[in-house]
């Protein structure tokens, strides 16, 4: 499956030729959007319903290599797939390119969102049932903010930042505040956490404290100024800022108020169990996280001379407030500099003016995070897991944010520097 | 062509389909997001790579009305299209239902990024071209900005946000800032214009001051974290923040630095010929607007009882400060919140809190932008313009930024109120 292939599909007119009649003239007006000999694009009516990209633009997703083999399951699905990040520019992760994970069933709900209801019951004075219309008349937040998954993190044999780093993305979520819905249900007193589930087949679910509950989540039915797509949870998902991706309920439809953290479907490995709020809540943070994005891992500097280096930076523990930049293998750092605003657990991207001399280096970038947390190196990871951090079989049992290193060799030719 | 049809396109697998050997098997795959019946949308590789949107979201463009007719051209081409602004959350515009404005020639230019140059000439020191790789290795930016058609405004006749004010949309805009490449050619004294050309077959071209230029302009080829689109200039498309959309020049390929205004195609009804850079760009600025967007023309309040009312702000000018509300039709007014950061020329959400007692009423909004300019009603642009606001064939021949009421009838239908 090659990634023009994708980029050259094209529309079939009408549901009609679904149904067995296909016939060359129901197709032909699928080929709007294909160059004529003068050089335009000649549109259709589909362009002018909802635009498409460039045939010559052809970044997409791949599979996730979970344990370093992308495989489908049983039912031919991939439960991962991560996003091109060495294509992206700016902070939003286009939806269509955002990554999925689907750690509770990798089948997308087919949700019709005029049957969908979200509960909100268990320790509350008032259960509640929404509709979609219900909380579209709520007042609602806009917000950028990343999701990661947990298990987002590098291998020595990965080779691009696609693969190292490819299960984060960042898009603009638009939605109802958790908060407003627990006031206007009332939640009694000795309640202590949330358990949200969501609609897969695994019905799965999260324990959310309360603090975080009532702080900043959002109950999202935007996502980058439309409708949530459906595998980020169409139509109604749980954002839980800076929090491990798996904690973002998808397809959100209950959420328990209770007086204790709840085991659920796959919290094995995202958490021990926890009784402590905020103990609990440190635990399911995302760490302060940067990568280069350009140059990395697969691409290839033309020749020496100027380069603008630039990543993505973005941390559980709020706004980034600095990236640092290393051309030389992480003997001497300098400031990169933040571009655009740098928004709490959001993607922020970093840019570092660099004159490339020829010569065989190291780049790297660490970021630093409004609390002072400041980027691990992959010692310090390992050393905090009790692993050597240059063994192949190297094992991080929870969030791996450690320094990327990515090694320029003097053909200009671009790599993975983990051994 | 109705909505729901674009929304259930599909694919075709592989190029061969189309050369002839159509068969029912090659379409097969293509069903991928059709919902099988335990209630799950079966994935394909189609949807690992490039991710669609729920067939339940509906959501799409239109030909847009200008003189109120929405007429394909000789060519069966739509030459505007217009957002769905009614549908909007948040402050950013799916890449695939931007406006479209193609002033210049409604054939979308089919380049090859490989191939395209942009020559920067005239009164500059080092003539300069440069391959898209080129600018890809140069200090960027990245910066929401709004882009509005001169001709975006309401009629009588409209019902519709999307017919009244869908000529407006704002995007995450990624690009090397032109005064850098303004730089690098080196302008020779006296240079006091620039001219933008595109690749469209009319060859059209915008004059715009030097002290803009060196500005805040982007040569962008970056929007919402992906390509420029096709629709909107891909590759290259040159962003002048708050000047009408006819200056933000598509398929950018020349720039040509002179000591005088340039008079091109379809220059005329955008501006008068200016010598003074200040008064040429004051004319050429979008003044301060908004709309709400809920409740609006054509949609239906279910029943009395608490609305969030939202809607979109933007100014030329800058950023906004100040959105007022009223829900009594202009006799009462009261600050409305703004949501998330007001960027300069940048979409801006607003809401406000209101609940409904069932009687007909209107609702409008205006806004106030950091240099204190205040939307306008529209008898203010009536008299500005030597017109009667009252009358059918009230024609504005400029901006018409003008405040939009929408009449809310006692069974909750939303109306344009505009006589």
């Amino acid at each position: 499956m090659g990634a023009r292939q994708a980029d050259r599909r094209k529309f079939l007119k009408g549901g009609a030729a679904l149904a067995g009649g296909l016939t060359l003239g129901a197709v032909e007006p699928a080929l709007g959007q294909t160059p004529a000999a003068d050089g335009f694009i000649k549109g259709n009516e589909e362009l002018v319903l909802y635009g498409e990209r460039s045939r010559f633009v052809t970044s997409v997703r791949i599979p996730h290599a979970p344990g370093g083999r992308p495989s489908p399951d049983a039912y031919g699905k991939y439960f991962h797939i991560a996003a091109p990040l060495q294509d992206s520019v700016g902070t939003i992760t286009p939806s269509s390119l955002h990554f999925v994970g689907t750690t509770r069933g990798a089948f997308i709900p087919d949700i019709d969102p005029q049957e969908h209801r979200l509960m909100i019951h268990g320790m509350v004075d008032r259960p509640l049932v929404f509709t979609m219309a219900d909380l579209k008349r709520l007042p609602s937040e806009t917000r950028p903010h990343f999701i990661e998954c947990a298990g987002n993190r590098s291998r020595s044999r990965y080779k691009t930042v696609q693969e190292t780093h490819g299960m984060t993305s960042c898009a603009e979520w638009t939605g109802v505040p958790l908060s407003l819905l627990l006031k206007e249900a009332g939640v009694k007193g000795g309640a202590s956490w949330i358990v949200a589930e969501g609609s897969e087949e695994v019905k799965g679910a999260s324990s959310i404290p309360m603090a975080k509950a009532m702080d900043d989540c959002l109950v999202a039915y935007g996502m980058n100024g439309e409708a949530v797509r459906p595998q980020n949870g169409f139509p109604l998902r749980l954002l839980v800022p800076g929090f491990e991706g798996i904690f973002n309920s998808k397809y959100l439809r209950r959420i328990k108020v209770v007086d204790r953290y709840y085991m659920t479907y796959n919290d094995y490995g995202h958490l021990n169990r926890r009784d402590d709020q905020v103990g609990a809540a440190l635990g399911m943070l995302i760490g302060p996280k940067s990568v280069i994005t350009f140059p990395s891992g697969g691409q290839q500097l033309p020749d020496r001379g100027f380069y603008e280096v630039s990543g993505l930076a973005w941390s559980g523990g709020g706004a980034i407030r600095r990236v640092e930049v290393s051309t030389d293998g992480g003997r001497r750092w300098a400031d990169a500099e933040i571009r655009g605003t740098a928004h709490r657990m959001a993607h922020t991207r970093f840019s570092f003016q660099w004159t490339w001399d020829g010569q065989e280096t190291e780049l790297l970038s660490r970021c630093t995070d409004e609390t002072g947390q400041v980027q691990p190196t992959r010692s310090q990871i390992a050393e905090f897991f009790g692993e050597r951090a240059d063994d192949e079989s190297f094992r991080v049992r929870g969030m791996d944010n450690s320094i990327q290193p990515w090694r320029v060799a003097s053909d200009g030719s671009v790599h993975n520097a983990i051994t």
